[in-house]
C-alpha cells in the first residue's frame, strides 16, 4: 500500500492521535514512521515508533492493553492521523490511567483529574 | 506562569490536539511553542506556532473561526496537549471542512468522508 502521507515535517514521523471509538475520549498521542503505519494497517493493532527507544513499538506488547483499530483518518495536510480504537484492558497510560491525558490545567497548575484505572506496578512486573 | 511542559522532544514545540468540547470530535492537530501556549492560556483562544511561516498563529485570525478554550489537559510525559474548545464558525479546516480529519482510510485509499461546511474561497478572500 502506498501510504500517501507526509512524513517529512517531523523527520520521518507523523503524529497519531488515539481516540476511543465509542466514548470519543482522546487516549494518547504517539508517533508513527511509515513502517509503523503499515504495521498498524496490516495487523489492525496500533503500532508506534518509539522516539526514546528508536524502534517500533506495538502498543500493549508488555501490558496486553492493545489498541484495536476501528477507523483511520488523516488531515488536510496528510501529516497527522486520527485513529479510533477499541482499547483492550483498563487503561492506555503506562502510569495506570484510562487516558494519558489525566492532568488538567487549573489556575495555572496541572492537577490530576481522575483516579488510576489499574496498578502499573502489577501489570508491568509480570 | 511556569508551563512545566516538555518542549524539548520536537525542538521547542509540543503537539496540541484540538477537540470539540461538546461533540468530542477531534478537529485538528497543531503545534505550540512555549509562547503560543502562554498566549492560548492568557487569551482563551487557541494560538499555535506555524512551522511553515515560523511565527505565532492565532487560529481564526483571518477566517474569524477562532477556537475558544474550554479545558486544557496534558499527558503523562507532559509533551502533548489536549485542548477542548468551542469552535466559532462552520469549520476548523482551511479547506472548508468542519474538521481537518475529513479523509478516511478505505481499502488502502484516503476517501473524503464528509461534505464541506463552508466555501474557503469566500472566507479567505475577504
Amino acid at each position: 500500500m502506498k501510504t500517501d502521507l507526509d512524513f517529512s515535517k517531523l523527520g520521518g514521523l507523523i503524529t497519531a492521535v488515539i481516540q476511543d471509538h465509542e466514548t470519543g475520549r482522546v487516549l494518547m498521542v504517539g508517533f508513527m514512521n511509515e513502517e509503523a503505519f503499515q504495521k498498524t494497517v496490516e495487523s489492525g493493532f496500533a503500532t508506534f515508533y518509539s522516539r526514546s527507544r528508536n524502534k517500533l513499538w506495538l502498543k500493549g506488547e508488555t501490558s496486553g492493553h492493545r489498541l484495536v483499530v476501528k477507523e483511520i483518518s488523516t488531515d488536510c495536510d496528510k501529516d497527522a492521523l486520527l485513529i479510533r480504537v477499541e482499547a483492550l484492558g483498563p487503561g492506555v497510560c503506562h502510569e495506570g490511567y484510562q487516558s494519558c491525558f489525566f492532568r488538567r490545567l487549573n489556575q495555572g497548575a496541572w492537577v490530576e483529574s481522575e483516579e488510576r484505572a489499574y496498578d502499573p506496578a502489577e501489570v508491568y512486573s509480570k
